[in-house]
């Protein structure tokens, strides 16, 4: 509720066309509508791509199909369930038709409309083989969100020449996606070739003195090239989130 | 250098307008040649803002001094030292009337040109006064770097209705820093309220379970708010580049 | 055995009475018998509406059993197993009618007197979905204990609003317990808007950076807002213990 | 702005008693005055005894000076400056006559009234002598708040008597604060005696294992004792902070 | 091999009682000969009731079944299987008759003298049910070992009555075996009470902040009890041993 | 590409034998190129021995078979499998007749050719039973390398006699490996008693305070040895390509 | 107060010899009597060679020479200061001329009468002579105490052959004490060598992942020699205790 | 003493020219003597070229005088002391003419003969400026010990060009020595591009997340380039001793 709606509403009740009633009870919730009007405007960019998104782990599939179905009728978007099983996708696809499971990235689509193409485009790099359900969990929530992607995997910086003979797709990039575990230099090395915002998504993959993800996380939180944002441990989809921000400002 | 490029000098050589010798010199540098043309561009774009930057600790003063009076010499653009102490300060001062020193951000800037100003704005929000210097460090060095700032500072969530009676200034941001020690929970706050890209960092300030930091950090991880990107504690500086890379796409 | 006790016993041995013997036996056992007095003070305040309980995990069935029933023997007041499995609460409804099952907060209780009802009010609040079953276990023991319980749920930070428009539930109450996850950021929010005592539980709810809880621990004790006490990691139990301590006050 | 203040401006609109524009300004900041209604509600409680608070540890002295002088002129309450050195206390009792240094606890108080004194007492423990510098800070901070405290220091659980001995101490407190480093297990044991609220308050006492207090802080979070709320390490203000808020439900 | 040895030897060389080849075998393998004597006398006070001892996790029942098959041959002792599940106890007793298995204590003897019994008494105190494997463990090690043991279990701090109602017993003891979780508090208390040698046993009987057992590792590390000394968690085996060898000094 | 084949190549141009096409194309290739020649390089080395390398976790079986069927048309070495389980090994078996299932290295070979035997020896040292995995690992691994290896087990420091009764063993070796869990505390004994390079391993056996392997690493990181090179938990093949790549200087 | 003592007083309150009110006076404060009574015996066991203690660190010179001065009117016994300064021995010495200060191991023993030197030997290991300063409080701690002492320093484990040719010495001991930094090793080594009784103590000598004694911590406690029982990191006070307890059983 | 000059030795006594005690003297010290036979045989190897090292840190001038003066008598080669200060320094050159003061490394070396060269070159990279004092530290002990030094610095991969512009220094080397703080990232890079052995040094260079250097500890323990060899943090002296194991086989 804008300055001039509420004068407007304000003449009303002056003019009597309003009772004071009924102005009170629009007035009351006034601190939350202005909330929800910031809600409405993300709903506005939202409807141009953004998902709807549900977090599968620790639902039931009975509860996956319960919101889906509320879903189907409340809203008109692509739907998203992120890490899914097999068995929650199959259950899914039997019902819709639209079901589209991406096994790698645990991700289920209910696609309804077609995925818009944005101009700049978003990298998703990886370092090694055992990265990409990561890598694909951010390729597709991207995807999803209206972006175009492109995928750079396997480039990992014990072998540096693979990641140096691609080059002229990283220079086509507008924001860049960097997932590693490990050590995840990937992410120092890549913030040194390009001058573009790189995300980082340090994964658990590794073992013994990896501590589940921690010798990747505190590396790119350390990384000797500036202007790298870090987000959780295996979070895919956080960073297509923040790299979809960047990419469709 | 570009492929057309690489073709003219072998025209060249061909045509013998270059002797094999001199095209040797050339071509035997090409993998990082390509590599410092990407440093070109990456110079070009620093041209038009970015400044030349040194950090201070573990520098004498007449180290810095000669560093800087190198960068004189060499350079046109701005020059920022960061984590600078007072006598560092006035040292430069002395030597050069065109150097500033933003005394709590602990930046000294060396003033050549003026700033650019963006039409995108960063906005820096700090959780509490001792967050202050990150802040400005943040703050400062985004500004050096060509970028219009604005700030809100003393949000901290403990009062909640100090960051949501200013829901005008954050609207006004393209991209947002969000400074905070002890648990960090404004980043999740203000992840909340804005559509816009979040960077955010981790504070030292906090004691006993606030483990130098470790208590925001983590807590700006796990955020429930998806899309914020993470620095390393008290890298304002970091953040600020990161921000301007976003805030100038 | 306060001091009346002991001078009236002691009179009795002055006066043969009681034998020296049995003023022997009576009173070497003082150190504890004065503790078991306290203790008896405390079972008053517990015949008032505490339960007794039993801690599920790690104990079979049979053992449960064993106890229960036991204690149906020994007391009258109501019966709380906490972490109890679907299996426990099967065996134990089969065996008592009074038996309910509260699924969500795995809490069984033999339920052979309504419960108390107190003026004052606790309120638990929680942040995520998936931070209900913490949260229940949180307000069901409470009101087996005696307490007259409010429940918010899902209300986390990163949609304010949705604690915001809550503001006259949370004003009701007279103790807060605050359930979260991840960053655990909900804590310090609710403790800048109430001026009661708010205790807070961190969950084990979230991944990667979440070390099992970690975050939202360190995040709950360096919170910015004055006055939360902490408990352990998904320890709703405890929580509400506290809390029906402060209540009853 | 309560329902009847709502319905009471619009009213005024109604009968043109308020203008339009006036109504305007008034009701725009509705979703904040609401915010600050509560923060009026919170002055009010704090008028009855809470401290006006400035934390000293990165300040200087002359900022210290101008928060005070600038709040003996907007406030009538006492001052309470909390970690606050030697140099710092000098220069206050130069210019303030009123101004008190408890040395141990680190607090000035600047007294222009006399404290109130609650019916209800809240009681200080502590371990060892170390400890007293945190416990402290605790009572003063509670007495400065308006409650009676009592005191009962130097009974840590290696010389259980010592606190068995006391025990008619520990039954006259409302409320308990536990001050205790290296294992902190006095926390369980005073838990264990009384059915009170227990805040248990880890310092920073100790070395080797100790961990700059992550010994005492991990055992008062895993107490075998139910009912105990746990704050930072070293926070013996935030303890008091609490049990003020219970003592004075 | 000793000095009074070695001149005999060198003497029958002298006098050609033994050839120099012999003599040269002999004294060739004096480096480890003599750390092989330590090693007999080891033995020698291991025949006076010290177990051969087998750790069974990581072993196949058929490889335990060997090596007990190849002790039984080789050695007269008892011979102790720890960490031993329940098949592996059924294979051993349907083989050997004289196979007792200690359920609790995951133990299996293969009894086949009757157990020393050592005139002081090791004292095993635990604090919670929980903790009663790890206990056990430790209590029938040391009878294995050949000590008397005596047992006081459930006597946590929270209850402090039930350990101080216990003294005697505690008087009783030569040295004292404490097992805890949680915080591990008891080991404290415990070694205020008593001037006898007290070994703590962390137990990683606890959830959340207790960390697999740091909790109450780091708790009794930094016990404000002097003289106490800490093994691995949950190792009632290491405990044992060293009581052992302390009683029977 | 070296100084001679550039200057050839561009003489080739100068004298029109190259067109200029395919000399660009020959030249814009140049960074990885080189690189690749390293890798050619490498290669080179890894005929005489290295064997292609597949790690095995998180590969289906069909995968596996996949990359090896691949590897069986394009090289002509060896292939090893590591971290391979039963079932893998069964899978391959029954497909080519030559692969070996190292069990307890749990390593599958592809053994289409026999191993070389280097003239210096690898030495493999380990501690307890429980290691014996990893040493294995590392032992196969460097002889499928080519490494002639020898195997000196089960010698923890708790009888260092039986490692000083090898002292000949260890004297043979051209680089050791040392493979311990627990305390490690066997790679400063080794590095006390060689002059030649020790690369330790640590493993992940033990329980409580061994935190998966910390105690270890950590025991082996600050050695009081001097010249112990460390690699990660459990990572025995690590620790063979290193000692290979020394052996075979 | 024994059962006869208790009969006994009982009898005079029936002879009338004690009046009931004096009677209650003693009687209610059994619990702690009784505890005291612990600590009277404590005492006595005391007398015979247990200093009186002051733990020097946060005192003020004047604070220790307040309590020197109070235990030189109170006790007889020898006074010991533990961790003090240079300063705080010339403070001392000044004022009483039977104080002795051990530079190294930072203690002053106000010795004002011979130490008991008891049958059984404490063997004092160190492994570096960093660690010597933590081996001498250990070493004058025990003597001071009435313990006969033994030391062997600088044994290290990478000289194996240094501690192995002074197995003499080793074989004297009733009980052991080693001190090591780094990894700890030693008490692996000297636990696998010896059956005695073996107490360790980590020292924070080392640096980088010795985490200020965290390596050698964790290594001792996951010792591979059975029987070791592990103190504070630094706490040679402490283990002199532990030990001392155990020599004169 | 081997086999032969055993057998010399008892010849000697069976013919009577070595009397019995004299050779109980020579044998009794047998088990060491062998061990000090491989010192004997180390110290050969010490002496082309292995300097005498003093740790400086923790030892009075007075003492490094002290010690120095007794090696100049009873040694000829060079005398190596670490990690010393200005001070120190200042002392030994007025004392030694030959003393040497490495102000980076913070070695002085006492030169009495020239240093060997090796065929094979030891190549010391590092990643930053803050990184050369740890590198310079393992560059001139490599040196002092004999080895012929390469070295690369300021290589970091943030700009990935600097290092691979500089392969042809990369391929001279036999071994490498890493050194690189912040997220170490530069071990697994340099590890990909060589076949050599790699040694890696984690630095403390860095701030915040780098928690000391553990990020870059951790980072290289999981290096996903194979064959890294890791040595604890700032340990230049450690890696220069591998490297220089390594490069003299």
């Amino acid at each position: 509720m804008n300055r001039d709606e509420l004068t407007d509403l304000l003449e009303k009740v002056r003019k009597a066309d309003v009772t004071v009633d009924d102005a009170v009870e629009q007035l009351k919730t006034l601190p939350y509508k202005d909330l929800q009007y910031a809600k409405v405007d993300y709903h506005r960019e939202l409807r141009s791509g953004f998902p709807e998104v549900i977090y599968s782990p620790g639902k039931t599939i009975q509860q996956i199909l319960g919101i889906v179905s509320d879903m189907m009728e409340r809203t008109t978007g692509n739907i998203l369930i992120s890490r899914a099983e097999e068995d929650v996708a199959k259950a899914l696809k039997e019902k819709y038709s639209q079901a589209i499971y991406h096994r790698q990235a645990r991700i289920i689509v209910v696609k309804r409309k077609p995925y818009e193409t944005s101009e700049g485009k978003i990298l998703v790099v990886s370092a090694g083989t055992a990265d990409i359900p990561i890598a694909e969990e951010a390729a597709i929530t991207a995807e999803v969100m209206g972006n175009s992607v492109l995928r750079l995997y396997d480039v990992g910086v014990a072998g540096i020449h693979r990641l140096l003979s691609n080059i002229d797709v990283i220079s086509q990039a507008k924001v860049l996606i960097v997932v590693a575990g490990m050590e995840g230099a990937l992410a120092s090395v890549v913030g040194g070739i390009t001058d573009k915002p790189v995300i980082a998504v340090p994964t658990s993959v590794g073992y013994g003195a990896n501590f589940s993800g921690l010798s990747a996380l505190l590396g790119m939180l350390t990384s000797c090239a500036n202007g790298i944002g870090v987000v959780n441990i295996d979070n895919g989809y956080g960073a297509a989130c923040l790299a979809s921000k960047i990419n469709q400002l």
